[in-house]
């Protein structure tokens, strides 16, 4: 494992919600990264698909590590997400990149992959958003 | 209470996502809605301050509401969220409004506040996103 | 006249694109602006109405406006715009206001109105952006 | 010249705001397109570069010719625009694909860049936007 991915998940580990929600660093490199979690039935919304809320928190977590990546400790200033059709399956993917980055802004996008259990994946959501670098004290 | 709010509640009620997150739908009204959140250290971050995925949870989640007032029926079709600052305090509330709507749709805002222990609420977040009618069978 | 105004009119008045559009800026208070254009037959799209981009740059230099109202030299890092209904009238009007502010960014919303010969508006187009404060040389 | 692209051509040609900006068709196939025009005096900003609105002006309508070749006869619901960097050059172009899309929907993606008197290009901005099939009467 990269000493990348290793700090990834660390960082992963010390985010409650996001053990909460059973979030998994698969991949982190220098200008990407991937995300993933099991779609428990408590992650669902009514009509039995994920809900919204944690297919954007996916979205959002894998575009600040995408971001991340390239600036060191960072945030998300802000995001877009486009939901393309219901989140149904048994696990969800992130993959997140880099698109343009500068000293202080990373500009990223991302893919929300539905995996069915056969292993099929389908696009539920993309994003787009801008992560910042931190300002040191 | 009225019959919208004590719908929307069955509605939020039927959500395990919305469940686990502790999520209330404190006011509902034709083209504004209120929702919020308690914040348990399960709902952060490494920093201490409510995850990025909870604020935006409720963003989404009070845009499709206020949408929804207006539509009947209907779904988040994409928003945006900008951070304004960490969300830190005990309480989240995110209140949300129909800026502009046709038969179709309805293009909605959304504030989100923290709330200290005092009662004091500052935005941490606002959001815009497009909710639409969803299609009858 | 304000030296705001004043001032905000020059950096109008330097902008090529803008004065190629007729744009004027009405109103520029610390905390918001008004932007506004003649819908010209060269403005219009294929269907009669503005052309978005009409819409789009009035949104976005308006954005611009009030965020540089609170933080000085600036510039839009990124906006997001729905468009609601054809912008039919003879003028253009774009209201924007400052929604939450730090040292470095501005969060900023604006609304663009279509006024018909009449003088009635109607709200065509809503706008949200983050403006950040140009670094020092 | 395929059908499509003489198609395409003609609906510029329609759009007086395109031809004001001297916007060119270099490319339209299903699920792409490719739009640039050449940065005249007239449409940059006081610092020399592309104004912005004239990047979002073609970031938007790449967006939607993109859409609009698999959807037919459409429009651009909402987009959201990320300026990476100053626009400098003598032209500007933009690229823009279908990422996904439905019976009514494409959800697509834009990057703007502008090329040097050598022919470079460089990303100067990315877009994603929601495009939305016209409903017939």
């Amino acid at each position: 494992m990269s000493d990348l991915l290793k700090f990834g998940r660390e960082v992963l580990a010390a985010q409650p919600f996001s053990t909460l929600l059973g979030a998994e660093l698969v991949s982190f490199q220098p200008g990407s990264a991937e995300l993933a979690l099991d779609l428990r039935p408590d992650l669902l919304q009514q009509h039995g698909f994920a809900h919204g809320g944690v297919v954007s928190y996916l979205a959002d977590n894998a575009l600040t590590y995408a971001g991340g990546s390239v600036l060191g400790d960072s945030l998300t200033l802000e995001f877009k997400i486009n939901y393309l059709r219901p989140a149904k399956g048994t696990r969800l993917i992130a993959r997140s990149r880099v698109t343009g980055s500068g000293k202080r802004q990373a500009v990223c996008h991302c893919d929300v992959f539905a995996v069915d259990p056969e292993g099929n994946e389908r696009l539920c959501a993309t994003a787009q958003g801008t992560i910042w670098k931190r300002e040191q004290a």
